[in-house]
């Protein structure tokens, strides 16, 4: 086994969410997590496993969709076929990590486990596996431990984590006052300013006995059934569809919050949720012609423009005198927008299923 | 032969120029002339025809490049192979005007001979047809007549036909007073106000042999040059290369308006000369959300969107948050611009040539 620097930690990577505005680059039948969004010929899913075997070795679950699991695997060739865990259908992310935690807990009932999306980005790996890994040590005392991210500016679209008191025993971690809901621009303003916040990305570490423990006290059903599962496999088809549907951060990391269970270890390791094409843009280079280019710069030719061309089809792409806009290049459908209208792409995707044009989405 | 109504009136079609500034619909390997812009599903060279042959029958040359012959004859299956005279190399229009009024004059001479590009487009040809008669009888007294196009706005980008005179014995025929080049905003606003300017559409109808004698006058050589290949046509390739390369205009028309020898039949059928993609989109209705498009219009999904989408592969085409966005969908080049830019397209096709891509133009 590889991964020598801390033997009973675990990596959870949940690979969901179709990244509907990122559509007609994401699609359901081709999430966002198994594209290279940042240009680096790597898909995000696989930075995210380059960026956790040096913690975790092969002690690494991916929970994915049925559909997905091939195209996982396929992706993830150094990765025994057995860590990619495939959900019949979506259950929300408490019952997939869940399942993932009781798979852990069997196999090592002291592992730590750190829960990691397959669809962020990640500037700094190394300053990341240094949060992880104080996580993880802040973790074996029992309690849930947050990623808390050092915001840039005064994001409307994240939620926070206001900081509570120092753990004198670790190096950066602190005690968790409470969790906050995307806050409008005002809040988010004050929330920056008073160095106290931290924006919430949904990374945390916790001993999987503590995860499923804590769930126990507030959903017992959906605790049994995943500890089921993992105890007989064959029993998935009969369980999983009548295991409550619920966000991790409602089912857990708020009632522990309330608690005084939580704790957060701030990092600062360029943190990126690309959730849309203006996010996208935001980490791309720009190039000499002032477009920045997501496939074959060599594709595009961009006179008097700026913004984003995602270049897929290997045509050339000719763009003329637009500011700020987003052309998206596909086989077999075309966006126009610009990033203004960045959130706005899932009305796209919704007027293309109202339409019966699912097949695209 | 059909077309009974005029039994010595001939059409010449000159169909060349590539028409850059629609670029990536129109190429140099496949100009304008051969779309169906006009989304009426005939070509603009086969719509040219169709307006034409119910004067002339099969009296009827195409003037044509080499390499656009065989794609001219595929589309216009019912005119005999031999009308369409292949022009070894660009040579200007007075020498592919001159080389079929040649042919012509050899035929009949006292052909009376028509020429109309094969991209305009005419939203009347009835009232087309119904000019064209009046020219034709006007020409048989030897003068050369051009039709004039009563203008819809002050345009800059036409040149303009002064009136003079009304020819008594006919309908509508007045004698030309001069031609004027294309007019700056302050001087087309007034051409137009005084009412005795109509645009010049490049047509004009004169005996062939009028042709042939008033560019005798002007360019003794080219006119020369012309009578030996219709003479004796395995001629063509020694003598073709050496013709004098200048533009009717310049040629005859000019000098023959000076000697008081050119007519007009003033028009208003709807001329159209579909330049740029603002012009097209002019053309075309917009659909119920706004957008125009030329193909199918299933294959575009308009939101919060104005302009023209040319959908050319059955692609899906989303265009989301855009003023007047022009979006050209091909099979190896994509387009996006704006009607505002609708001119600066041929910058495209330059930065193309310049930058090796000369295939795509």
């Amino acid at each position: 086994m590889r991964g020598m620097a801390d033997e009973n930690l675990w990596a959870v990577v949940p690979a969901g969410g179709a990244g509907t505005r990122l559509w007609p680059l994401s699609r359901a039948a081709a999430p966002k997590f198994l594209h290279d969004l940042g240009g680096t010929g790597r898909s995000l899913l696989q930075a995210t496993y380059d960026r956790l075997v040096p913690l975790v070795g092969d002690r690494l679950l991916v929970v994915t969709g049925a559909a997905h699991a091939e195209a996982v695997s396929g992706q993830l060739d150094a990765l025994p076929t057995a860590n990619v865990v495939a959900e019949p259908s979506p259950r929300d992310s408490m019952a997939a990590i869940g399942l993932a935690a009781a798979i852990i807990e069997r196999q090592d009932p002291d592992a730590v486990m750190g829960s990691f999306a397959a669809d962020h980005v990640i500037a700094d790996p190394e300053a990341f596996r240094a949060c992880v890994s104080e996580a993880a040590a802040v973790a074996r005392t029992g309690v849930l431990v947050t990623l808390g991210i050092e915001p840039d500016f005064p994001s409307t679209g994240f939620g926070y984590i206001r900081l509570a008191e120092r753990l004198e025993d670790f190096p950066t971690a602190h005690a968790v006052a409470e969790f906050v809901e995307k806050p409008d621009a005002t809040t988010a303003a004050g929330y920056v300013a008073s160095g106290e916040y931290r924006w919430n990305a949904g990374m945390f570490v916790a001993r999987a006995s503590v995860v499923l423990d804590l769930l126990a006290e507030n959903h017992p059903d959906l605790a049994a059934g995943v500890r089921a599962i993992a105890a007989d496999p064959t029993r998935m088809d009969e369980i999983w569809p009548g295991l409550t549907k619920i966000a991790i951060d409602h089912a857990v990391a708020e009632p522990a919050a309330a608690a005084g269970r939580v704790a957060v270890v701030p990092g600062a390791f360029g943190w990126e949720d690309i959730g849309d094409f203006e996010a996208l843009s935001d980490l791309l280079p720009a190039g000499a012609d002032g477009m920045k280019v997501l496939g074959d710069a060599a594709a595009v030719l961009a006179i008097d423009s700026t913004g984003l061309v995602v270049a897929g089809t290997g045509r050339t792409v000719a763009v003329l005198g637009l500011t700020d806009v987003v052309v998206v290049d596909t086989g077999d459908a075309l966006l126009v927008t610009t990033t203004e209208h960045a959130q706005d792409v899932k009305a796209v995707v919704q007027a293309l299923k109202d339409s019966g044009r699912s097949e695209l989405t």
